[in-house]
């Protein structure tokens, strides 16, 4: 059994690991840290899951659990992450980071989205982007893997077919998404309160979003060259899920079938992307609670324009799930493994 | 008093006819017509307005409507719309008509869009589009009113001050929206029951919603040019309201102030248009129940596209709302009268 | 125009109080009282009111409050409300108090729920229980009204007929709540964030909710003797209105005519309460927004047990609604001044 | 493996058999039944099922589906359950019949609360009530399972205890619950639109509802004399989950502690009921997508009631679950297989 850490285990990205955990057949927790809660009985925290798991909330002992756990998670804020990956990093544990503090290769850009220096900049190196579906081999011999954002997971994967296979105009990329609320996590804020949010709709961030360098630097990365994107989230009026629409003009000549073939080339072997038939498109309650990354798609003749569509989990393939996903290939076992519940549509 | 009719009153769009007259102070119901519904008082349809009204739902009898009454609402489905209007038009009254069939000025878009030849194109001379900040003028002298869709009002609210100071590429307007389930109406359908819709988000109609060419006639007119659009709509989890993100390029040497100054000369004497100070964004639910379409505005440099943001209650501004602000126009009377209720906003 | 004055106005029910004196057609804003956000417009903090009010927050100056104002509210948490409220009471001013400090007539009852000593206990005398269906006389000359809570305004207008008629075993009486979440205000709690309530319900509270003793006070003195009640309140995923579900064992031979004329003949000329047709239900989403309390009634034969089931917008008739209400009686004008919107039903 | 066959599939208690059993050890689907779907293929009804199952829906061909498969889940309305069930029962399969036509021992009882005669009563006998927690070593014997109301489920659970101990004047019982949705299942009709469901709450059925007869049938047979109970439903605006609150008088001498150990004892070694500790009360989140039933105690002194609390998951607990649960008890097989995922609690 793979002995598995988590640090900031009480945050809805680290509650969520402990729930796909608690069905994993080859990880079982070694030790679940939180400052806030430590001492108490983590099902106190989260009565869900009273009777699953005896464990108690202890403190951030990175050297401990550095030396008791084959993997530790990170669900820890941005800057609070670099200040402990370090230490954790120097016990012979594999540690996947959930913050943003190692998905960015430039730690200048880092700087400027962040307003913050980078403290750790010496690994930035080692740690790879862990989109499987792009990264999977560099996964495999990770140390330290920077667990994609929610908002990069669902474009990045709506945008890559295209971006490969050089079918539109790179430069034309708008990016809208739609997120629930647990994408805010669990801190108290007048915003997340239910009657602030409850039959609301609105969009944030606009043009300055952190997650955006995020998108240009592993499309880029795809393409060859600089990406920018417009990328505009919008807080919708629900617990889970990312919708992500996507829009760009596409190149003279491409074709209906250039484009689905892309992507049914790109996705065919992956266990966790479904690209859906024509004229279906994605909903986020059809991916809930699973790791899937539906994709829709439609090419309008009218303006040339490729409209993308994924559907997203935000708290699975967008944060815990994925992580999973990644230890998994990490550590040489089943990708699929712990994660192949079906969403709860209903 | 203005007497009012209403063609179709059971339906979403009809009901909120109704809440809005109740309280309108130079208007009374003077009919109230329903095909499913006839021969029920109408607060047994809608038991919330028990004690509000005492009227009995009637069939369809057009000519005793247009006689009996100084203004005919129809809230029908389209080309019911079209079969009903040209009877009421025989009386004196003023028609505002609700559904889509007068919107479009060219009977072969109809047909294109529709899938159905337009039965009354005499008749789309004399309609006049419904969107006031646009056609004041013509409304008043207006005998038919097409009032415009929901989509279109947040979509053209929201580009127009662009489209007329010429601040931006027009080729570029790719538009998404997010709107509440009211706006798919009473009708029974798999995809409007509360399981289908709650904690699910998803685009629909992508590349072919009827609203597009209502969009490009109203931003053509504007820019004096055609204008072609990519328009996404979303369905969000919530009742009312849709929430607009329009992005597209600026032209050359467009400054935040140029664009700012756009918007506050164009809805400078506008009672229900709010432009909303920089960095503050549009919320749906600040808008609900009211006439108030809210728009924000962000130019993000470094893509150099502007994105424009606007709200507004999908049955009020985007239905009945604006209809009732279009007879109040159309009679001579207070532009704002019964539509200054606050929103409700929690 | 009678000059208002609101202590605490950026709370949730402080908000409503000002949504529904902007629609009052004979009241006008004198001044918004706030601590948290003193020195800011209004609508700064409640951006739907963008427009409608220019006032800027300013902080608790009760005796000039008391000078400028004819009507102050306080909308603040138990124990504040009766440390200003003295000072207030000194100008010549109406209070009306939206906190429990002044309901409960014996201090030690207060002290045994509140867990404090009445610090104003020579007030409670002069107080008057703010509910017009029971008190409209005493409210007439009133000085000082203690606005009920939300829910004993619910249940103690589901059980005054059946009371004050004699028609139960008073000893029976077993009181269900459903509260949406406004109920909690807009302090920040892990209970009321979004992700913790939606797709939730639970009750909270059972045996101690401090409403308690409020529904058994105005229930005794209907009844001409102590009334001992069971109170379960529960949170719904809503963010507005409480359903109420009161069960009791109705004496024997008494008739379902008995009952409904019991509830016809004692709301009969309320302009507020609607008793519903036999079969009809009350919905809290039919009188959301509005001063309505609908009650649907059943005499269940096998049993013998009334159920009486009560709607209201905790909001409206639960708080601010009531209040304007009973501003209204105490100055004299139309009770149903500024109350009189149709609910948003959709 | 077991093969099994759901009649019924493609309404909400089936999809819900069919997610279940995706994720079962020992189970395998071996025919999907669907009349209204007969030929398209199950993910197409529901894509959040895409690429989990190949299937396609055939229609009832009730002596081939007794002949392949080991067991038969019947997920049909009354009445048309009792029409099937006996040719099914005809093959040598297990039959679970998640409808009300065999739930009630008494053909008379049932025909005063369906309306209808019953046309299988001969099976009534054979027919175990499904409720494991109560009747294991019945169901482990068992051709013909009757698997429980969804409401019968919560509040059977929650008066057991007390009941078996007699701990309760059992003339005393009131019992309130709130559902989702989903317990109205996927039929068409105004009161299951989001728009009528949406920030509402309303009883329904109240002193008619059909689990009523259930809850007295099976509390009858605990406590050995007959009980009446006043049964209160209400339906909430979420899609799962039932939440009940059931009120009785406790008998002198009765204390907290005797309740507590009533609950602990009787439901010790049960795998899916968890006692929440003292001031701990259920929240259908917690149980959301899991076979759990957790249960909150009270004693309240100030009226010698007790306030029983239990929440569930309407479509796992309180149908596909529980269902799975007695096939694998009647199988032979873990109690648990396929049960064990963790709630979806957020």
């Amino acid at each position: 059994m793979i002995k598995v850490g988590i640090v900031g285990s009480t945050g809805y990205t680290g509650a969520e690991l402990v729930r796909i955990l608690l069905g994993h057949p080859e990880a079982e927790i070694g030790a679940l840290c939180s400052e806030t809660h430590s001492g108490r009985p983590f099902w106190e925290v989260y009565p869900a899951l009273s009777g699953m798991l005896g464990e108690v909330c202890v403190p951030y002992e990175t050297s401990r659990i550095a030396r008791d756990c084959d993997v530790v998670f990170t669900a820890l804020p941005h800057k609070k992450a670099m200040e402990y990956i370090p230490q954790i990093l120097r016990g012979d544990c594999l540690v996947i980071d959930l913050s943003a503090d190692f998905r960015l290769k430039d730690p200048v850009t880092y700087e400027r989205w962040y307003g913050a220096r980078h403290t750790a900049s010496e690994l930035l190196e080692r740690a790879v982007y862990g989109l499987p579906e792009l990264h999977r081999r560099e996964i495999r011999e990770a140390g330290l893997i920077a667990n994609p954002g929610c908002y990069p997971t669902g474009a990045i994967l709506a945008a890559a077919p295209l971006l490969r296979e050089g079918l539109i105009h790179a430069d034309t990329i708008v990016i809208n998404s739609a997120s629930g609320v647990t994408g805010a996590g669990r801190s108290l804020t007048i915003g997340s309160l239910f009657c602030e949010v409850n039959e609301g709709m609105r969009p944030y961030g606009v043009g300055r979003h952190r997650h955006t360098p995020e998108m240009e630097q592993e499309m880029g990365i795809i393409l060859g060259e600089e990406v920018r994107v417009t990328f505009v989230p919008h807080l919708a009026p629900m617990s889970r899920g990312i919708l992500t629409t996507l829009c760009c003009r596409a190149k003279d000549g491409v074709s209906d079938a250039m484009i689905r073939n892309a992507y049914e080339s790109f996705y065919g072997g992956e266990p966790f992307v479904r690209v859906l038939p024509e004229g279906v498109f994605p909903n986020v309650r059809d991916v809930r609670g699973s790791n899937y990354c539906d994709i829709g798609l439609v090419l309008e003749q009218r303006t040339r324009r490729v409209v993308v569509m994924s559907a997203i989990d935000n708290l699975v393939k967008g944060a815990s799930g994925q992580a999973v996903q990644n230890m998994n290939i990490a550590m040489g076992i089943e990708e699929t493994a712990g994660l192949m519940g079906a969403p709860l549509f209903l």
